[in-house]
């Protein structure tokens, strides 16, 4: 019997899914959908507010996600995955929610604002954008989600949703939602290759999940280590230095860590024997999934049959909330 | 045969509507069914805007703007009557129509300004109200209405709508949505009985479609009319006049109301005897819809029957449109 609380999660379908995101948020999924209800979802409504100009992108990476999700151990028997746009109550529930949110609320949003500086946005600021942490709140409370995996940076996000709620509960005199709870991952953003930014497609710094061997070795080699470890017998760093950071995150024999840190600090371990040791660690990792991510993509029809039906599982939780929705509004005709 | 164009309009049930409606909008609904194919939207969505914290007020006037439309003669096997809030497609496409419109684009929306101040809001403007000009916009673009009955503070609606139409359509290379007209009404708003202000429930100078004689005979009575005519004998002053201002709307017979006029501005016609027949006019007029909106009221359930018909009608033609959307937006999976 699981626990009552109920996970809500998800990604945008903009590009493939990498270690980051495994180590941060996918190893979590698969502990969590065997003691939580759990909700997975493709939020491809949410990837069209900064994509608007580029459907296809956003269609193709909905099937690649999928596919990683699978291939990691998310298993749909235990994990209710979906599509966001075939659930319409999501939209409907935004609008309602609009009406219990000030503008200037949404404007001050520390992580709205943040990200509308980094993508450039100017003067330009697409109206969807400014709602997403509305949006988001329709997501999660459509499900009635209480257990919500999200890094620090979007604890504002999770705020935003609570706010919400107890406008609405109070407003409509109604015990409908439950508040919100933020889960924050301990490994919550990974480096990337460059040791510069974060782990991202769009910084070309990532190691996806389905990278065949020769792409993962390149990726390694050219790894940002210590700039000042020029030769074998130099004492290298430690610290900052990119290997250590994924050696940390994903060698489970930390012995050998301890070990390596202490040899490349005195000097005589080269960043060329270190990264190959790097390569058998990841690579043994991601074997198996890469072999079960090629053997889900042989049958693309199949996953979407999987998509599909989950979305409809999911259809009958929003719809079954939407009822209850509509009554409190008074809505329920 | 009807032509092709499709008339798309409706009412906020905030109220029960008067004769301003009356005149302003809904005789052109009358005929306008028997040339065009029309939609008549109760909207208790966009009521919600201004009026989050009082459902229960919208939900009542639902059903007496319902009746107010059978009893004026919009008739349910022309017009296709509906409820906005069962119609998930418009909050759908509001959705990815806030991708398409800047944040600045809405807060420099003349009409939104407007409103703006004249409700108050100060900094306080809920996130549902800027953004409802991008959800008419889904209201019109869903039923593909071409001809869109608005006084003329709504043309700013209208631009946006169309702006947002060539975007989605020049953004998805496809031809879905056609170009909304606005279609202007002769009387567009009619004065109060103050003489003050357009005739509103809120300012409390309105007759309704549904008062009674004795009401009406009041309404009448306390109407503002020239200051400055104390005595029968005195001249007095046409322009202004409340009176003059409603016989000019609602009296066909134009050669006793030069007639009226020519009396009273020479003196000689006292106000008691011009409101009695401002009365016999509207009375006469009023009487068959009173009759009608009563005998209607009745059976509330078979009016809900008729707009849950009305409903499912608008459902098969706003789901057929979000395949096309669907299908250019690359989310028809």
């Amino acid at each position: 019997m699981k626990k009552q609380e109920i996970v809500l999660t998800g990604d945008r379908p903009t590009g493939p899914l990498h270690i980051g995101h495994y180590v941060g948020s996918l190893l979590n999924r698969v502990s969590l959908q065997d003691i939580y209800k759990q909700y997975v979802m493709i939020a491809d409504v949410q990837a069209l507010t900064d994509n608007s100009a580029n459907p296809a992108k956003v269609r193709e990476n909905v099937m690649e996600v999928a596919l990683d999700y699978l291939a990691v151990g998310i298993d749909p028997a235990k994990t209710t995955i979906f599509i966001q746009s075939m659930i319409p109550e999501i939209a409907e529930i935004t609008m309602f929610y609009l009406n219990l949110v000030t503008v200037n609320r949404l404007l001050r949003n520390p992580t709205v604002k943040t990200e509308i500086q980094q993508k450039g946005f100017g003067e330009s600021v697409p109206a969807g954008f400014l709602m997403y942490p509305v949006s988001q709140a329709a997501d999660i409370t459509i499900f009635k989600g209480t257990i919500i995996p999200v890094g620090e940076d979007q604890l504002p996000v999770i705020e935003q949703t609570n706010e919400i709620i107890r406008s609405f509960n109070r407003t409509y005199q109604t015990d409908v939602f439950p508040e919100a709870k933020a889960l924050i991952p301990k490994v919550s953003r990974l480096v990337g290759l460059d040791g510069q930014a974060k782990m991202s497609k769009s910084l070309n710094n990532a190691i996806f999940l389905g990278d065949d061997e020769d792409t993962l070795k390149k990726r390694i080699m050219s790894m940002y280590t210590d700039p000042g470890h020029l030769h074998v017998s130099d004492p290298g760093k430690v610290e900052g230095n990119v290997v250590f950071v994924y050696l940390d995150a994903f060698d489970t024999d930390t012995a050998k860590v301890a070990e390596l840190k202490a040899h490349y600090q005195k000097g005589g371990l080269g960043d060329v024997v270190l990264k190959k040791y790097l390569f058998e660690v990841l690579n043994a990792m991601l074997t198996p999934i890469r072999i079960r991510r090629m053997q889900l993509a042989q049958d693309r029809g199949e996953m979407m049959r999987m998509l599909l039906a989950g979305t409809e599982k999911a259809r009958e939780a929003s719809s079954q909330t939407m009822q209850e929705v509509k009554k409190a509004l008074m809505l329920n005709y």
